[in-house]
């Protein structure tokens, strides 16, 4: 069964930037989806931010395997509950990778626990992406690096957690480094955060861009069924103890009350 | 310099329960400082729910290196502006130590992103604490295992992320484990959850706990400035980038400007 | 195309010992390497430490996409050149299994560059294992905890790295605990250690300890071709730096010389 | 009490080059050894490869708490039995630093277990490091970023095992990166890779490459008591069980026998 992947869009820049229209005339989302559209393992659609629950209604992420995340210019738009109601999608299995300006997005904010916070530049300089953790799934069919002629800057330090692993760190012509493919687990969601991406150049057109982000999508895929209420906190009952154990000593709990939150 | 250390205690199961009074009748935060306080290498102080800003404000966290937390019963009474500060402070270099029940507060399930549940019972049943990081400073002057011979049992799966480091793992008299000790770094802060602590059984009377917590403030302390803004996020200009570079191609921001969040 | 599993069986209890034969007539590899034929998406065969080379060629494991590896009472009988070229190939991109005894196998030993030592105690006493990472692809179709009702006990402090992560964690009944699934990653090649298996008890025939080694197989399978050579350091000249660069100072090296080792 | 520090040179280069001897005329052990002892909380000595047991007794290293190892033309004439105490001195407590070329030394590919390759150029380019874990303690001191005018290339991939943290990475003028700082445990001991100090180059008269090194050494200090035995597997009876259990079932081995290894 195909793997089922929503790539949401901000889908601002697209409506008030010239610059970005011609690069992205229909938007940077379907762009994106075009491109991992042409993996038939996966079935492809879109979300934007102007479209009800920006498009992200609680339905919608039960049926969707991996959500792929662009947002830039209203992160502060984005409705609290619906980012609540995404991590706890991943919570319960659903992959999520974040593309570029997306490290300060509310979603990736709240599954960090950290500043994520970075330097920049806006120069359309070099950069050029070293593979750190040869033959990851994620870096399938890409040479041990690869450059975009013209990006943005990311400067280190990178206020994120420790990750699980390090797929990728950046090289910028003006000077910095960057760790720009980074791998997480939350509940039983992976995570991926990859760097490129900003909206003036044609970087998700690029082919090796494009693998990244088709090859994530098949890493972050979690095929063990969803948990139904990932954040539940059961009772085990003494009579329902593994073992057998007799209760002793205060307690403050009658049985069958739920636990304090 | 001695270390200054904050006990953080939500107060209120020792102002309602005969039992947690008679075990602690001076509260669970006093007696935890106490023990702390014999070390003369640091300096403790407490802090309850109940004061003003919960004791928290901004003045004081700037002058706290270690915080110790302790909550229950009002999580939910914990005010969303000071969770914030506590994990600004942490994010900037400030130590924070989550005891037991502490796993569903405000601020650990904001540096966690994860749902940070388990499962549990209230039956005063034996746990054995093993370490598995052996001679971790968290460690020190302590054997391979000790007992609490009554204790509240959390239970596995424990919905946190991977940690830096599983310095304790917990058997329960009932038949479950539970990974009692774990470390972690967000910003500039370590951060360090250890589980035992029920309000309704004297465990931080007992001599191994009060070894754990004071190593842990040792451990969690960063003798390094805490930084300024741990949110920044600096432009860095093309005439200061660290190598020259000529601005090329189209660009959104005009210079100066800020970045957006 | 099915995932290439060989299943290494040290094969001596099996030959020596009443007991182990009864349970496992045909030898411990055989059983394990029936119940994965079960999978059809994977081609399973079996070696052992009597063969010439311990069944283990160079040949053999280019064509092994995961390996599996029970040992206990000849660890030191493995040819240290098998070794090597065993730990060569996971270093290319082979999966590696490790089960129970195998803790101090020398392929085990020599990949963690660690102790991998632990407490034991052969009672035939009850184990439960804990599922820690909450629908791991690992824990696929398994409940939150399983029983054994015999087995014997591994104790922490377990000597190894700080796992990727922490997939299980055991309960004794005689009171210790142990991370019984860990994952680790060297160069290309995914590797998993999983506790249970003593050769006297019938542990290898539980469906759930199945369940495990199956998910573990297709888990560590590496689809990305294998690394030609794992330890090559190649020289970049200056000529085909990313970057023009001119060569300046002093050196030790001629143009074209390899690197020192 | 002080830091019992040793720096282990290979000191080849400087009896053999010119170059390196004009640098380092003292030999480079000598020179790092110096700017430690600027920092009074150390005590420290050297050792060289030409010593008898290259200057590390089993005496030597139960007298050092934490070893700092350069070494690059000679690395297979390091005693096996040396490389094996040494990595049991670091399983035991006994902090060890892995400078430049030491990354394919034989101690650290043991420890690593990991084949520790990269790629390299020798064309005195400029390296920028970057501080990726702010405010860890080894940053102490330092800016986001320092720079060496001249130093040898070390390109990614960088063959070794996730660390626990990535404190460091490069920026080369070449076009390359690397991780150039990584902190790992193995056993009880703390380890440090960092990447500076080619021998053709003055690296380690840079004050900040000396204040790293010297804040590596109070990191990697682990204060608690070394471990006796760090290899020992004790076997716990039955009747030393930590709970009350009867012995049930066939075994292999007698009571009181020694495990297999």
């Amino acid at each position: 069964m195909a793997i089922r992947t929503v790539v949401w869009g901000e889908n601002v820049h697209e409506q008030k930037s010239k610059v970005v229209q011609e690069i992205y005339p229909d938007g940077m989302h379907t762009c994106i989806a075009r491109a991992l559209a042409a993996d038939t393992a996966l079935s492809v659609t879109t979300a934007t931010l102007q479209e009800p629950e920006h498009g992200l209604t609680k339905q919608r992420l039960a049926e969707t395997d991996v959500l792929i995340w662009w947002g830039h210019a209203a992160h502060g738009d984005v409705d609290d509950k619906v980012v609540e109601r995404v991590c706890e999608a991943v919570w319960a299995g659903m992959g999520l990778i974040f593309l570029h300006s997306a490290h300060f997005s509310k979603p990736f904010k709240r599954l960090m626990g950290a500043p994520c916070n970075l330097s920049w530049r806006e120069a359309g300089e070099r950069e050029r992406l070293w593979v750190t953790s040869r033959h990851h799934p994620i870096t399938r069919g890409l040479p041990d690096s690869f450059e975009l002629e013209n990006e943005e800057m990311y400067g280190e330090p990178f206020g994120v957690p420790e990750p699980l692993e390090t797929v990728f760190v950046s090289w910028f012509q003006g000077g910095e480094v960057f760790r720009s493919g980074l791998t997480y687990r939350r509940g039983a969601g992976n995570i991926f955060y990859f760097r490129p991406g900003h909206e003036t150049y044609p970087t998700y057109h690029d082919a090796n861009v494009q693998t990244v982000i088709r090859n994530a999508v098949h890493w972050a895929f979690n095929p063990v069924q969803r948990i139904a209420d990932p954040n539940a906190a059961p009772n085990v009952p003494v009579d329902k103890a593994p073992e057998k154990i007799e209760e002793r000593g205060p307690k403050l709990h009658k049985a069958g009350e739920a636990g304090l939150r």
